[in-house]
Parts: C-alpha cells; sequence; structure tokens
C-alpha cells in the first residue's frame, strides 16, 4: 500500500507544479485586463479551473478516490472525511493575496485514508517553493528537510495567524481579544502570510513558531497538518487537546509547551463545522 | 549635481548589495550556532557590521556627507535632519524576522539633500529584490518598474500595519482600536511583512494598497517613502497633512482617498520625535 500512496503523491506533486502555473499565468495575463468589480470572478474562475484540473487528472489516475475540494463543496458537493482515499484541495489558499498578487499563495493538496494524513503537498507558486511532507518520512522544501524551530520560550516566539473573513462583530471581538493576550505575553512578533497552508509551513520551516486560526476550512490545513507534523512539530484544537480537522480549529506549533501556552489566551468559539448537514 | 546624487545612488546600490550579502551569511552560517540566549547579541552584531561597512564605505567616497544610522543613534549619535547631504540607514529593518529567517529582511538606504529625499534603496535581501528609486525619475524593482495599485475602493484593499515593539497598554489599545476599526471598514484584508521598508515596498508595487504605522523611526521609512511616491504613491501623517519623516508617523498609500480614508480610522498619537533633545 505505501508504495500506492508514494505514486499518488508524486501524482500530486507535478499536480501541484501544474496547477501553480496557472495560476502564475492567471496573474501574468489575466490580471492586466482585470477591472476592479471582476476581480472576484477572476478568482473564482481560476480557483475552479485549477480544481478541476486537479480532479480530473486525479479521477483519471485513481478512479476510485473521495474529494473534498473548496469549490465542489462551494457547489453543493459533500464535504465528509470518510475513511477512503480522500483527496483535500484548496486550488488556491490566499485568494486576497492572489487577487492582489501579495507574494503568499498557495496549491494545497492533502491526502487522507482511514482518516489519517498520508501525505500533504503546499506548493508557495510565486516563490516557488514545493512543501512536501509524507506520513512517516518527514516534511520537505524543495527537497530539503525541515525541522521546526527549538525555541520553547513564548517570549522569544513568532506566532502567526489570520483575522480571516468574518466581520461578525462578535467573532472579531474574540479574534482580537485573543491575538491581544498573545502578543501583551508578550511574544517576539505576530505575523501572518494570508494563507493558511503557508502560514503552517512557516511553522514547518522554523522560522515561526505557532500558527493559530479559528474560522479556516479543512481543506486549507489538511495538508499543513502533515508538513507540520513531518517537521516535528504539533496540532492541537484552540482549546487544547487533539486537532479535528473538520472543527475549525487549529494551532499548529513547534511544540506542545509553545501550543499550551497559546491555547491559554485564546478566546475560542465554534464556528458551523465543515461536516455539518445543511 | 543630479550626477552626483546618481553617482551616491549607485554606490548606494552596490552597498545594499554586498550588506544583503553579509545578512545572508549571519543567516547560514552564525544561526546554526546561535542559542536562545544570543539571538539578540547575533542581531547586534550583524546590525553594528552592516551598518560600519556602509558608512565607512561612503565616507571614503563622500568625506563631507552626513549619517543617521539606527545603530549611531543608539550608540549616542546625534539624529538630526539638516540641509546637509545626510545618509538615513537601517542596517536589517526587520531585525524580528532576522533572528527568526522569516523571509522579509531589508537594508535600507535613503539619501537626503535640504530635507529632501533624493534617492531610496531597500534590498530585501531573503527575496533577492532590489527596491531603488530616484526623485523624479521613477521607482523599480530589480530593474522593472514600479506602479501603486489604481484601486480606490478601500473595501477592495489591502491594507499592511505592525504591532509594532513596544507593549505599553495605552499605545497597544491604541493600536488595537485603530486596527479594528480598519478591518471592519471591512478591507480587503490586514497584512504586515515585520518591516515598514518592505510594507511601503509592497504599497509601491501595487499588492497592497497603504501602510501605516505609528512608532517606526526615520531609518525604517527614508528610503522607502521615496520608492512610494517615485511610485505614483502619497505619504501623509496619520492626522492628514504632510508626512514629518522624524515623527515617527507615516502613513503611506496609492492614493489620496486610500490615505484619506484610514486616516479617519486611526486612533493617533504621538511617540517622542527621532530629533528630540534628550
Amino acid at each position: 500500500m505505501a508504495d500506492l500512496w508514494q505514486n499518488a503523491m508524486d501524482h500530486a506533486v507535478a499536480l501541484a507544479r501544474r496547477a501553480g502555473e496557472v495560476v502564475r499565468e492567471a496573474l501574468q495575463d489575466d490580471r492586466k485586463v482585470m477591472t476592479k468589480s471582476s476581480s472576484v470572478d477572476l478568482v473564482t474562475q481560476t480557483d475552479q479551473k485549477v480544481e478541476q484540473l486537479i480532479i480530473q487528472s486525479v479521477k483519471e489516475k485513481f478512479p476510485t478516490h473521495s474529494f473534498i475540494g473548496e469549490e465542489s463543496v462551494a457547489a453543493g458537493e459533500p464535504c465528509d472525511l470518510t475513511n477512503a482515499p480522500t483527496w483535500i484541495i484548496d486550488p488556491i489558499d490566499g485568494t486576497t493575496n492572489f487577487v492582489h498578487a501579495f507574494p503568499f499563495v498557495a496549491v494545497s493538496i492533502g491526502f487522507s485514508v482511514n482518516k489519517q494524513m498520508e501525505f500533504g503537498v503546499v506548493y508557495s507558486c510565486l516563490e516557488d517553493k514545493m512543501y512536501t511532507a509524507r506520513r512517516g518520512n518527514g516534511a520537505f522544501c524543495n527537497g530539503v528537510p525541515l525541522q521546526v524551530s527549538d525555541q520553547e520560550d513564548i517570549k522569544q516566539s513568532i506566532i502567526t495567524t489570520e483575522f480571516g473573513s468574518s466581520r461578525d462583530p462578535e467573532a472579531v471581538e474574540k479574534i482580537f481579544s485573543s491575538l491581544r493576550s498573545i502578543l501583551c505575553i508578550p511574544v517576539h512578533g505576530v505575523r501572518g502570510a494570508g494563507t493558511a497552508a503557508i502560514n503552517m509551513c512557516h511553522v514547518a520551516s522554523g522560522c515561526v513558531e505557532a500558527y493559530y486560526e479559528i474560522g479556516i476550512h479543512v481543506w486549507d490545513i489538511a495538508a499543513g497538518s502533515l508538513v507540520v507534523s513531518e517537521a516535528g512539530g504539533v496540532l492541537m484544537d484552540v482549546e487544547g487537546g487533539a486537532v479535528d480537522l473538520m472543527s475549525r480549529r487549529v494551532v499548529a506549533a513547534n511544540s506542545k509547551t509553545i501550543a499550551e501556552r497559546i491555547v491559554k489566551e485564546i478566546d475560542s468559539f465554534s464556528p458551523p463545522r465543515d461536516d455539518r448537514d445543511d
């Protein structure tokens, strides 16, 4: 079985690279003719184009596999993580960055079997950085092994998070309250790349100690979660305990110490789950 | 005179590139042996080494010129912007990023005559992006002309800022209050690269619409301010009106419309000026 998944992983890497080319071309060509009012259309078109490219190619090669894709779910497909071999796809993580050509835009492809991540591929396509992780075999960026930071002092740490897209006053209140508590621990700094997938790859790379967010989706974090754990990091729920990829909440850190310290400061809440029935 | 300043600018570009090499080497070599407790020393050593490299070379070539350098001021040198030709230097903008090898670290060299910026050079040395601006001659990144975004709708804009290094409760209160007001306009997103110089270059590049901050120093923004204005952007004080590079407050935006809209939301305050007598 291991060989089969390695084969699937090689295919995922090739697809991520091809998808990244489509993203770069869209930025170079289409953005020139993009008017203010059509920017949302450009995102939607490129998102859908990239997701279809990935799903169609996987279906040909692995016809029995299942999918969870951001665009497919938006179009009404179910979002259930079953025991089946499942490709979890975010065609463009960081759509706001994409519209603005802000330098962090990722193609994220995770692969789960029996609800366990087997491999994760995050391609930061404007930086041309290919992050890969295979369960039990470590995490890499462009082939170079990744290792989380060994910093265990929260005051010497950089923490990343995002404000998210919700402007619901209650959510904003909690997001600001958590962020302020963490900043004033005090930590060394707070950053945010504008994409969950790349924030997680930054944890894996050791250039930040932790990332947390409430409101993300399974396709934002599935691949990145394995990149983090295979680089020696830990995943946790924002209230502590095991992470649940469908819960829309995650803490990814270099160590249990840092993760638990952050959890103490997070004013948590529970957005509707990705696998809710509605 | 124009030729003389072009000559000085060419020298600044060469020095920024050499300084960037020193920064990259420090990250590659010294960081491996860096212990947790010595990280501050590494910053100080590399900061000082880079600033000395720049100042000594300029002194040889332009013996009558003046300097304002972050490390020199920290060591007790005056911080006065006079009419003399003055090199305004931040050897490493983004020191927290530097310690963590977070990908945005800049060498910033501005040059002012009669209190007017003549050229600005910002070298983002981990990305290998050389931003340059000569008054009246436009702004460039690696030789490619820069143009600010034409987005005039604040709701379609990305705004960048930083939490800064102060953890003074009153300053933190105002920083969070401003940020929250801006986020909830609502804007498209809020980002922060962790360096003022690169945030300003992002405005010039058009990938974000504006950057604002209270608490920065003249060496953080001198070079970047010309990159912004030469790319078609505007500079403003956080309360509106003309920017004062010594006031530790700045708004840099793609347009007057966006700058003025942000100013409305900023809960301003006045840190001690860079040129105070104490």
